[in-house]
C-alpha cells in the first residue's frame, strides 16, 4: 500500500498558510508542546490510531510536560509536506512511512519496505542491532531529522485478482495498482502499473479498468471491501515484506533536549514499534479469518514462476539504487543486504521451519 | 532453555540474611531507588545484559529520579527466589522467565514459551493485543505482582545431538537433557529425560553420559560450545518457539505509582520488548552463519515423523495445563488456543508464505 494517493483528498483542502502559522513549540511553566504531522487521516485504523497513541505515551510518560498534539494529514500541512515541516520546524515530528520520502533520496525505500527483502522482525534486528539505524540516521540528519522506527505492518498481502495468475504469463499486459518499488518490480515482469488513489481503487476493479490491486494486508484490505469486485486473493505480499512505520522528530530541537527527554522520547517510539507491530500481527490473523470465513474470499498463492521472476527483478530494482552513485544510498544497501543473507538462513532454520512443521496434520 | 540449574551454583552462594536486609525502595529528595533482584548471571549475553539495559533505561528516562539498582543471581536472593522476594516486597521488579514459576501455577507457561505455540511475534501479539496481557495480570496478581513482557529469545534450535535421528524410533531410549513442558513432551516420544545444569552439558555429552541436549538459539548455543561435542544440531526447537523475557513489578507498589511514572515504566517495558527481541534475532543470525562457516556444524531438520508425534504430545501436554481444574489455567489456556488458530492461517498466508518464498533459486 502506498497511502500517497488515499489521503490526496484530505491534502487538497490545506491552505498553505498552515506553514505561515506555524512558529517555535510553546513553553510556558517548563512545559513544551510538539507538534507532530502525519500522513494519516484521523484516527485511520492502524495508522493514524498509532500516530495518536505515540502522542499520547510521550504525554502521559512525561506528566504533561511535553505535550504531543496530532495533526492529521492536511490540517497543519499537506499529508506529504510533513517531512519538509519538521526539517524545517513547522512542525516538530512526523508519524509516516519513509518511502514517501523516496523523491529526496531513493535510499529511504530500505527504511520502510523492499521488495523480497526483509520481515518485520528481521527489520527491527536491522536497525536496532545490525547497523541500519546509524545509517537512517546519517540519511536523515542531511534533512535536519532524527528517524525512530515505530511499528510494522507485516508482510502485506499480494494483492486482489479479478483472474486467476496460472503463471508468469499471465502477468503480461496485466493491468494493475501498484505504486512505488512494488510497481517497479511487476513491470519487470510484465504488468503495465496504474496509479490511483486508495479510494478509486474499488471503483476500477468494479469496472474492469484495472485487472488487480494491491492494498495492505488482510486488516486494511477487508476496510476497502476489495472481496466484493476481485475474487482472487494472492498472496505472499512479495512488494512489501515488513512495511516499517516511522516517525521523525526535527534535528535540531532533538539535539537541544536533556539526556531524559531523549531517553523518554526514544523509549516511547521503541515501545510502540513493539505495540504497533503486535496491533497488525493480530489484527491481520482476525481479519484474514472473517475474509476466509464469512467472505468466502478465494486465497491464492502466486505460482512459482512468478514469484521467482519477481525475485530477481526485486534484486535488480534494489540493486539499481545501491548503483545509482550515491555513496550513502551504496552504503545503506550493502548493509542491508549483508544483513539480509544470514538473516534468511537463520529464519530458514528457525522461524521458518517451525512454522512450516506446526502445520503438519496432528491434533493440538 | 531452563537456567534453573545453570545459575544453581551462584545460587548456593547466598545468604538468607539478604532477605532480612531488605527494606522499603529509598526516598531521598523525591528520588526512588528500585531493586531489580534477577534470574541471571551479571551480564549473562542476552538475559543479565537486558535486564541491565531494562534498569539504566527507567533510570535515564526519568533522569534519575528512579533509581533501578540490578541484582545478579543470588546476590540479593537466590535466583529462583526473585518472584517470591517482589511478591513480598523484599524486592521492586525481576527480570526472568515466567516458566521458573511454574510450581505456583503450570499457567504461567503460557507466559513464557509453549511447545508447538506461537513464535515470538505471536506471543507479543496475544499479549498486547489478544487479550494475554490481561490474563497474564489477573495470574499474577493473585501473588502480588504486574507482570510485563520484556522480550523474546525467538525461536530455539531443537538441540545438539550425538547421533542422526532418522524417524521417531531413534527417540525411543534416547537419553535427552531437555527440561519444562518440551521435556514432557519428548518423554511422550520415547526419550529419557535428564535434569542437568548448562555448565554440565558439555562433560556430559563428552562422557556419553547423555546422547542429546537442548540450550537455546545459535547465539546462546554458540557461547556453550556445544559443536565440539555433539556432531548434529537439530531444528526446529519445537520445543520453545519463542521464548518471552518477562518483568515484574510489586504490585502494591505499582499501584502507589503516579500515573506518569506508571506510564513511564510500562513503556520501557515495551522498548526493552522490541530491543531484546530484535537483539536475539540478529545475534542468532550471526551465531548460526559462524556455526555453519567456521565450525561445520551439520545442521538437519527433525524428520516428519517426529514433528508430528511431539506436536500431538504437544496438544496433550498444554491440554492437560487447561483441564487441571484450575479455572483460571483453564481460561489462560482457552485464550492462548483460541488466538493460535487464527494466527497459524495468518502466518502461513504471510510470514511463512514470503520466507518460504524467498528461499527460490534467484538472483538477488
Amino acid at each position: 500500500m502506498k497511502r500517497r494517493q488515499f489521503v490526496a483528498g484530505a491534502a487538497g483542502a490545506v491552505a498553505a498558510v498552515g506553514l505561515a502559522a506555524a512558529a517555535l513549540p510553546a513553553l510556558a511553566q517548563g512545559k513544551r508542546e510538539l507538534r507532530m504531522v502525519t500522513t494519516w487521516p484521523r484516527d485511520f485504523p492502524g495508522l493514524g490510531t498509532a500516530a495518536q497513541r505515540l502522542a499520547d505515551s510521550i504525554t502521559a510518560m512525561s506528566g504533561d510536560r511535553l505535550t504531543v498534539k496530532v495533526f492529521a494529514a492536511g490540517e497543519l500541512v499537506p499529508p506529504f509536506e510533513s517531512f519538509d515541516a519538521v526539517s524545517g520546524g513547522a512542525a516538530e515530528m512526523y508519524h509516516a512511512i519513509e518511502h514517501y520520502w523516496q523523491d529526496r533520496s531513493r535510499a529511504f525505500n530500505f527504511f520502510a519496505a523492499v521488495p523480497f527483502g526483509l520481515t518485520a522482525s528481521e527489520m527491527a534486528a536491522w536497525i536496532y542491532e545490525g547497523g541500519g539505524q546509524a545509517l537512517w540516521d546519517e540519511l536523515a540528519a542531511g534533512f535536519n531529522v532524527k528517524p525512530f522506527q515505530v511499528g510494522n505492518t507485516g508482510v502485506q498481502m499480494g494483492g486482489w485478482f479479478k483472474r486467476q495468475i496460472n503463471g508468469l504469463a499471465d502477468f503480461k499486459g496485466l493491468k494493475m495498482r501498484m505504486p512505488g518499488l512494488g510497481g517497479e518490480v511487476v513491470q519487470r515482469i510484465g504488468a503495465v502499473t496504474v496509479s490511483l488513489p486508495g479510494a478509486k481503487i474499488f471503483p476500477s476493479l468494479h469496472s474492469g479498468a484495472i485487472d488487480a490491486s494491491e492494498w495492505g494486508g488482510p486488516w486494511n484490505d477487508l476496510e476497502l471491501g476489495l472481496y466484493k469486485v476481485a475474487k482472487y486473493y494472492y498472496y505472499p505480499g512479495f512488494h512489501e515484506p515488513g512495511t516499517a512505520l516511522s516517525a521523525g522528530v526535527n534535528l535540531k530541537l532533538w539535539r537541544s533536549l536533556g539526556a531524559d527527554d531523549q531517553a523518554l522520547i526514544a523509549h516511547a517510539m521503541a515501545a510502540e514499534n513493539a505495540r504497533a507491530t503486535a496491533e497488525y500481527n493480530a489484527r491481520n490473523a482476525a481479519a484474514l479469518e472473517t475474509l476466509r470465513r464469512k467472505h468466502k474470499v478465494d486465497l491464492r498463492r502466486f505460482p512459482d514462476d512468478v514469484l521467482k521472476a519477481a525475485g530477481a527483478a526485486a534484486g535488480e530494482v534494489i540493486g539499481g539504487i545501491g548503483a545509482g552513485g550515491d555513496p550513502l544510498a551504496r552504503r545503506i544497501y550493502e548493509s542491508f543486504r549483508g544483513f539480509r543473507k544470514p538473516a534468511l538462513a537463520w529464519s530458514h532454520h528457525g522461524d521458518q521451519s517451525f512454522t512450516n512443521a506446526r502445520l503438519m496434520p496432528f491434533k493440538y
